[in-house]
């Protein structure tokens, strides 16, 4: 498989999008978004596992129940995340739906929706009324402005497209996504559409869609909170003509689209509220995945681990502290915990070895000092206890997160 | 019982303490304590559960396990937690009991040892060894520099004491705590040390210590992590002669024993590390207790609920949406939540509510907005699914949080 990667998005066909501002945010930013496929899209989901689930995923997710061969749209709006809103929540996410079938001329049943922002408001209708109509208006082949119109805390849009070359022809896969605060596994505040002119069937794109999801955007840490409205979605025209006929292709389209998601979940913990520092932890030696997912989980979510991330300090006795309360099998006497710059191990380095048989071991302050004032750090965390492993992409706690989601509301 | 309280300590019979500068910290203030009994006391004591733990937690352990009916001191230094420090830290730990022995004529074996501060460095042993004999030297009354000597990130001592007036005489219950940041429920870096001139018996001591930790230590909440260090003890010299013979007498002592516990617990909440409120969350109609202490955890630790409560936002949604990712039996439809200010509810009147049958009411944002700047704020969440109930006393989480985290070390 040759790939070609894109940090923006273009030739993915059957697709148009829009991102405008529709009198949402008070600073007059894109605030809605819509994607429309000019054909019927096969398509799937994963959604939040909050079970305070927001009105546009329970609506969505009958959505796909029911028509998961004929959608047409995603329509995405901010401000209000449309979560605790009751039976009228429900009502004007179904008005939504229609108000873009209407102008789009397709049929409400084929509209996706997604909603982020503050819970417990409704619905802004009378503005969405009048920016649905100019939004269609605006349908072209501007994924910036799209990728723009989703953020909310998010500094920069998260766009991401790879191309990939088959001996039956070339195909593309496109997506956005945004984030920012409340970023765990199970995905947490996260929106993500992925587009694609692949021709995959309906339990193809389910089934690649989830394995992915679990090794990408289920990966990613920022504060150990989880929305009411985490969604991800996987839309594929099948306007470029490649068909994914063998398991060895959907195989190749599952590591495509790894590519993608991965790239879109790890643009939102560099840009997690706050993030100053991009973290990959890797735990291994674990007797199995569950263990070494919760210890991941337990170091990735610690604020004074975080909080020992943003000041650059080798405080390395809070990972294994955490490692340690996370209530599963841990020995600090088989442990080794290694740290080195950047993102990826080179050739398999893990660097500087800084404790071992439960002890420090005798290594330089200031060459620990010194990794951990990068702003990529991976850490690797061998439990020896067994041969299972996982990473995690988390990042540390800085004031600036505590600013941000202080006066968010206001 | 009458019982008479203070916020000072004077009157409990059978003990003197000395807190006092040891060279260990950097800007002068007291680093070691030392309370010492002139009598063999009964003890009892409760540990971390994190599995890496101290030295001196698993030497302490061990102290009590052979002798707890002849315990004569407890030894405190800060600075060095002696966790994450191997055969060494556990040698270091015993050495510091011989010199409290010989120089306070006692046996090593009737000393108990606590150490708080930074992992993986070792006692500062030549510094021990110059300190301990002026601490002996200084031995009296003064538990305000006792208290003092065991802070860390503390900005306040804490120190607390009660007298309980029996038809048999009257006895006091004395102790000091530290906390500041890593507290959790199962108390995190949390040391505490209790002492009664009651006469107990060692069973007596340790089903009251461990009854008491669990509605006081063990239900508050700063950052959600956990310490290697964690402890608490409890000694009963039996200097006042007061025997608990009955029952009904055991259930005064862990009554009072609570007051004292919950003194100590709550006095380390208010100072936990950059904190401006204090909240309690009080979780009703849960169907059973591991739920509502989940449900209370989960709020409890999230940052996105810390932030707004920093922020004086009434954003209530967070509350709710970490209460449907606790992993636990939630419905927001029958769920109830209701603020007021302060800290125990008025006339059981849970003040306004906020959220009910799956919407926000119709409260106003002012009055709401106006409980939230409070210092002190009380939480009702009813779950509506069974009749179990739990508190937790928990904090917001400030920048100053952030900034005393990201260079402790340093």
């Amino acid at each position: 498989m040759a790939t070609n990667l894109k940090t923006i998005i273009s030739g993915v066909k059957g697709f148009s999008v829009a991102g405008i501002h529709g009198g949402l945010k008070k600073n007059g930013a894109p605030d809605i978004a819509l994607i429309l496929a000019d054909r019927d899209c096969v398509g799937a989901g994963v959604f939040t596992t909050n079970k305070a689930q927001a009105a546009p995923v329970v609506v969505s997710q009958d959505t796909l129940k029911k028509n998961a061969s004929q959608l047409r749209a995603v329509m995405i709006n901010t401000t209000s995340a449309n979560a605790m809103t009751g039976l009228t929540g429900i009502e004007n996410a179904k008005t939504v739906m229609r108000w873009v079938a209407e102008h789009a001329q397709i049929q409400p049943e084929q509209v996706l929706v997604m909603s982020t922002g503050v819970i417990g408001t409704q619905l802004p209708m009378p503005k969405l009324e009048q920016g649905i109509p100019a939004l269609v208006e605006a349908l072209g082949q501007d994924w910036v402005s799209t990728a723009k119109a989703i953020m909310t805390t998010d500094t920069r849009p998260k766009l991401f497209s790879l191309r990939v070359y088959t001996m039956d022809g070339d195909y593309t896969i496109a997506g956005i996504s945004k984030g920012a605060g409340m970023i765990a596994p199970n995905m947490a505040t996260m929106l993500g559409v992925i587009v694609t002119d692949a021709k995959l069937t309906q339990s193809q794109a389910e089934q690649a869609l989830k394995a992915t999801n679990a090794t990408t955007f289920n990966r990613i840490v920022i504060d150990g909170d989880m929305s009411t409205n985490d969604t991800v979605f996987l839309l594929a025209s099948g306007a470029s003509g490649v068909l994914l006929k063998t398991p060895v292709d959907l195989e190749q389209f599952q590591n495509a689209l790894e590519i993608v998601m991965k790239a879109l979940a790890q643009a939102i913990v560099r840009d997690g509220e706050g993030v100053t520092k991009f973290i990959t932890l890797h735990i291994t030696g674990a007797p199995d995945t569950q263990t070494a997912h919760t210890i991941a989980h337990t170091i990735a979510t610690s604020p004074l681990v975080k909080t020992a991330f943003f000041g650059g300090d080798a405080n390395w006795g809070r990972m294994i502290a955490a490692a340690g309360r996370a209530g599963v099998a841990f020995n600090p006497e088989t442990a080794r915990l290694w740290i080195t710059a950047g993102e990826e191990l080179f050739e398999g380095d893990k660097g500087l070895l800084l404790f071992e048989g439960g002890l420090p071991t005798r290594y330089s302050e200031a060459d620990a000092s010194e990794i951990f004032n990068k702003e990529s750090i991976h850490v690797s965390l061998d439990l020896g206890l067994g041969k299972t492993e996982a990473t995690v992409w988390t990042c540390d706690l800085s004031n600036e997160y505590v600013a941000i989601n202080a006066d968010y509301r206001s």
